[in-house]
């Protein structure tokens, strides 16, 4: 199709705003006499509280406010940003207080401050007196599980949060009945998000008794929702504000510090308080990516046809739900509507420990169990001596392959033109030869991986989205949306879409970019990649609404029908003739100032999308490893995505960017350390977390096969998570390619794979002659 | 008919905020960096500027920007807040420019300065280098429409802004066949409406590059339009936030300071530019009432029917039109649906003067016009000794009354109730027999006076008003109004008719009650006494569409039809039965969550009111005058208005005694003096203009004649602006009852009271007995 605007690199929104430092964050907003909240935090990794003295701490000059969880109300909450489900089974586990009166990790917060300034804050944390009753802990999934383990929340026996699975089809007659049953065992590491900007929010409470929170959150709407529940309000006397967010990555799609926010601003009796977490708090008291073990076990025929498989997952969620057992649930969903397999047996099991709490991470889970499998067929190929790409080609679905649990149908299906397009812009063939033979300390190898992912949560939770347009008297819009800007760019490509319906230039589009629950259409917000496809779909209903009000005062103008004109370019053109017959100005003059027909022009509307679209890709990428120090560096990387129509090219290349660049961080580099024997978190900074830098990151490619999907906007479909799901196994997968080693846990950093190498003989004999 | 909500005195929703100092008014809010704007005023009455040096100015370390009209564009532009016309015979007169290169009245602004702070801005003024070429002056409109007076605008010939006029019948026939002709001649002062708040602004270019204005204005929509149109921009790539204001009473019904500081934030780069008025600048520099000069000639039947009257106005509008001949001519049509005159014939004239520039006040020229017709008629029974009152009952319209002019026909007319209730309350006929034969020096005497006035501005121009309300959760509701409260409740009525329509407790309305052009809908603003009539209306709409919508959930939930049902205290109620089937939580929630059905219900609607509704009402008031001083006091006052249904009693009374204090204030003490040599004005300041203070107002009784009036929400009508036109021609004929003493000039203060009295020969005696 033909488009002015959609699918054009347009320059985003923000970005003057942001170069230029003008874009304000929660942290730029202030009130007179602002308070600070400090959060006194627990230095044991399993006590509870025995006694409590807040008297000195109180008795401190500047100090307004300390308190505890017995000064709160008693009410467990789920801090998981889903939209709320009426059905209770469908809700998420309810296990936090806003402060704990029994410590689960390392830095649980028991105790709250709000002073005057930071300094005073900080002094009356040292003068709170709390008394514990240290407990026995435990750190892994595996002693959690165990029986007579300590446990961590009460009404859990066996640490569990859940364990519910899906299975089609009878995996078991497909192991009888395979040619080749293949196992292997695959393991991922806690990561953090690292998102630029702080955890940071403020509360008061305003003039009409209402708790105002000003939040860096992607997902405004739940968190009032949340802040109510946890402290027993009703709902509508919370108002959330996002303005300006600096990055989220899932982190943000958690209610973490906005209930204790508003219980701080309450205990100062209204006054406005600042809470905004250190580095060093964001690492242990936000979200972490839960660290997975993954058994797979695949029945395959001879010729190479997948058969059915069996995945067990134990998910380590540390020491509360949050999102628990849904990430678990999410990614066994996602490889179904790839590979065809006839049976699928998906056993997770998501545990508690008294680790920091695992929750939202860009991929959601799928990281974790695309690195187990594409790993796994990898391993596979190679076990049955088959190419691995030609694997992967034999087994995948078709277009209108439908999912028999989810009922999902896949509409497009880019997979085997990604692969031709990664395969190509890498010169796989020709680099395959050109490594055949390699022995010296520097080998390189080429490795590739596929993923597939959905477009917002349907048909597992509610896709609801808002938008309203207004008009304006030159014809310009104003456009206010529930789904939140965090960095992605998604307010930008809201204004393509609308400008391209309304045949207005982007300038004439003003996106509202901050959120206010008060007035801003409900939409559960920034997650699961569902902003283009599920907002999107709203934002295009909404500017068809004002293009159909639009042309019905054409039609009073001219007497044309309305279905024989469109608007172009801020003119009202007879389609036939391709003739003017007014201005888009002139339209909007008279819906504001026709003396008998006036009503300006709006659109406030709502979706509710169900409606799924999977998206696809590959990464395809070359290495170069070296055998002595264990250095794995990137040569090259293509990633290679099916998201449908592509909006904004630039934006999108963006996006890919950035989440290549945070999958090979996981991939090479980064993961949370935690002391064996305490459960403290010994890398709970920049410094000593290894998170890629600049000159840590190769150049990264991106390309896009455009498929047409029918159910999204202008044919397009996810991409926000995407390029961080297949580039970790590739990698893996090329260094096996390179080397011959299988590595089965992630992260390739230098100490492991040197000994891994070492194990393997591939180091021996060199070790030996440079000593 | 039975209301919750509506008809009771419910607490106004920001009283906490404005007694506890939290309401957050213009100049509340502050941008890091804010610059600082002032003006340098001409000197000169009238003056062209010759030459400008603006380089010592510039030079001062500190400076930012200064400039004059010529670094501005040269487009003519309206300052009146009236909603734009696609009809450009009906627009307001474009006769400014943002800085203007002739002055025309002695303050007249030649240049702005933008600073870093206030004191380097003031001392910037005083090394800008004006060369002025002095020019003659005119200070009253007599001398403006002399021969070869000065002329003060090119396009203006004789310094006539308009004399077109209105008539109906034959006056001059029934001169010729009426029993008695009787003349008088009438004059008001001008006066300043004193709102607490100062004229201020802020603006700065966002980071889109559009110009964002928060203003204390009472028309923020119309702001929009017309800094955009000063300015030549779109008018999309405008913004006007409205936050808390601290009183307009139509001085902020025009747009003074913005296109200035919009200039400003340009002249600056787009920093953040502060422009707040001095007391004394608001005096010279905003608006004033007119002063206007009255001619009656009426014809009138043996038996006091009054069948023809001819009304020359003469109206002083100061240096530019601003609101113009607007406020001559609506003046004009408030006593047509009162008294029931076979013949009118209305011939006004407004004339450019070098004085302050005079705009729309509250009573937009009826306190005036009834100053003139209700002394003149007072006048006629005194001449025809008949009763004041009795000559007045005899020539009041009827119900079904339809103006010839307007065609605005009246369906609710309260005024013989008005007289019946005035004339009870302050014991009319006992008092009369009382003051009979007084003679010492201090002399009570009563006085009535009545009024008619419109809600809105129907048919004249456009009555369109915005509403929006959302849902929330859990019932409760935002609604979101372009109307703005500026002190006067309106935000609180609104939110009445929401919950009486919606079947909920006030604590569960929110009104969003700051105004932004960009998403908030569009409404015209506070002017007109509009909003409760014609805001109401649409507000009422909205929540009927809203109450709809829940009533169809509710019919999804129940089985029951809509029209079945009923909402009633949070809960959906079977009417018949009057039995709860759920609640309005229930019904909410569905809306949000419902998996197949989720829509948020919400409400973004308009309505164009093309009807009006007069509001009639008396004031009777007893005086006591002090012959050998001239001072004039009241000794009780009572209002009574007919503003149909009354949806805040306690608010009502709030703006009868805000009314009546303003209008005693004109009609005894107030007035704005300028040297008639040089046009300065003399008493720019609330020390030397003497506003009554708390000390000189007397207890103000208001009472209410409750009409139902079908065209209004809840069968109501205006009520801001009625309490101000009677007062001052009953406290005139008061006097005139008391001592004999017919005054044709308002204010009575007891300079010209004694001269009067001396003049009368009232004095004449005592005053030797004194010497």
């Amino acid at each position: 199709m033909d488009h002015n605007i959609v699918g054009k690199s347009v320059q985003r929104l923000d970005a003057v705003a942001k170069v230029t430092g003008k874009a304000k964050y929660t942290d730029d907003f202030f009130e007179r006499d602002m308070l600070v909240g400090k959060v006194l935090r627990s230095p044991h990794a399993h006590a509870r509280v025995v006694s409590v003295d807040l008297s000195r701490a109180r008795a401190l000059p500047g100090v307004v406010a300390v308190f505890t969880a017995q000064d709160l109300p008693k009410i467990k909450f789920a801090t998981a940003g889903h939209p709320w489900s009426l059905d209770p089974g469908h809700r998420d586990v309810e296990d936090r207080l806003i402060l704990t009166d029994k410590a689960r990790f390392v830095g649980d917060a028991v105790a709250a401050v709000v002073a005057e300034d930071l300094l005073t804050a900080e002094k009356a944390l040292h003068l709170i007196g709390i008394e514990y009753e240290v407990l026995p802990h435990v750190l892994t999934a595996e002693d959690a599980l165990k029986e007579g383990a300590p446990l961590l929340h009460e009404n859990r026996p066996g640490n569990i949060v859940s364990s519910f699975g899906v299975q089609f089809g009878d995996v078991e007659a497909e192991f009888r009945g395979a040619d080749h049953v293949i196992e292997g065992d695959y393991e991922t590491s806690v990561v953090q998000h690292c998102h630029i900007e702080s955890m940071s929010a403020f509360a008061y409470v305003d003039t009409d008794g209402r708790v105002v929170v000003n939040s860096s959150t992607q997902i405004p709407h739940i968190v009032r929702r949340i802040v109510a529940q946890a402290l027993g309000l009703q709902w509508g006397r919370v108002k959330v504000v996002k303005p300006f967010v600096g990055g989220g990555f899932g982190n943000k799609q958690d209610v973490v510090v906005e209930p204790l926010t508003a219980a701080m601003t309450l205990a100062a009796g209204g006054r406005p308080v600042r809470y905004c977490m250190t580095r060093e708090e964001v690492f242990i008291d936000t979200r972490t990516r839960h660290g997975m073990k993954l058994h797979m076990k695949t029945a395959v025929a001879a010729d190479g046809t997948l058969r059915g498989i069996h995945v067990q997952v134990l998910s380590n969620t540390g020491a509360y739900a949050s999102h628990g057992h849904s990430i678990a649930m999410s990614a066994g969903g996602k490889f179904r509507p790839l590979y065809d397999f006839r049976a699928v047996k998906y056993e997770p099991r998501t545990v508690y420990t008294n680790l920091p709490v695992a929750g939202a991470m860009r991929g959601y889970g799928t990281p974790q169990i695309f690195f187990a499998l594409e790993s796994h067929l990898d391993d596979i190929a190679r076990r049955l001596d088959l190419d691995p790409v030609e694997l992967r080609r034999k087994n995948l679905i078709k277009v209108g392959h439908q999912d028999p649990l989810t009922k999902n149908v896949v509409r497009s299906f880019g997979i085997p033109q990604c692969i031709e397009k990664g395969m190509e812009l890498i010169k796989w063939d020709e680099k395959r030869k050109a490594h055949l033979g390699q022995t010296g300390p520097r080998r390189r190898g080429l490795g590739m991986a596929l993923f597939a992912y959905a477009s917002g949560t349907h048909p597992v939770a509610l896709e609801l989205a808002g938008a309203r347009i207004v008009m304006n008297q030159d014809g310009s819009v104003a456009l206010q949306v529930g789904a939140t800007e965090i960095g992605q760019g998604s307010d930008t490509v809201f204004a393509q879409i609308t400008a391209e319906v309304l045949g207005l230039p982007m300038d004439m589009v003003h996106v509202v970019t901050s959120q206010d629950t008060d007035i801003t259409p409900y939409d559960s917000g920034a997650y699961a990649s569902r902003q283009t496809f599920v907002t999107g779909i709203a934002v295009r209903k909404a500017a068809l609404e004002v293009r159909d009000k639009v042309l019905e005062v054409a039609a009073r103008r001219t007497g044309l029908a309305k279905d024989e004109m469109d608007i172009r370019d801020r003119r009202i053109v007879e389609t036939a003739l391709g003739r003017v017959v007014c201005t888009l100005e002139d339209v909007a003059m008279d819906a504001f100032y026709d003396r008998l027909l006036a009503a300006p022009i709006t659109s406030d509307t709502s979706a509710n999308v169900r409606i799924n679209a999977m998206s696809y890709g590959a990464t395809f990428v070359e290495v170069e490893v070296d055998v002595e120090t264990g250095k794995v560096e990137v040569a090259e990387l293509w990633n290679v995505h099916d998201s449908g129509t592509i909006i904004n090219p630039r934006l999108a290349e963006g996006q890919v960017h950035g989440g290549v660049s945070m999958a090979l961080g996981a991939a090479l580099l980064e993961q949370m350390l935690f002391d064996p024997q305490t459960g403290k978190t010994l890398n709970n900074n920049l410094l000593d977390y290894k998170l890629p830098t600049i000159l840590d990151t190769p150049k990264i490619n991106a390309a896009f096969v455009e498929t047409f999907e029918a159910a999204g906007s202008f044919g397009s479909k996810s991409l926000g998570e995407c390029p961080v799901i297949s580039p970790a196994p590739a990698v893996r997968n090329a260094v096996l390619d390179a080397t011959g080693v299988a590595f089965h846990k992630i992260p390739l950093y230098p100490q492991v794979v040197f000994e891994k190498f070492r194990e393997a003989g591939l180091l021996a004999q060199r070790s030996t002659e440079h000593v």
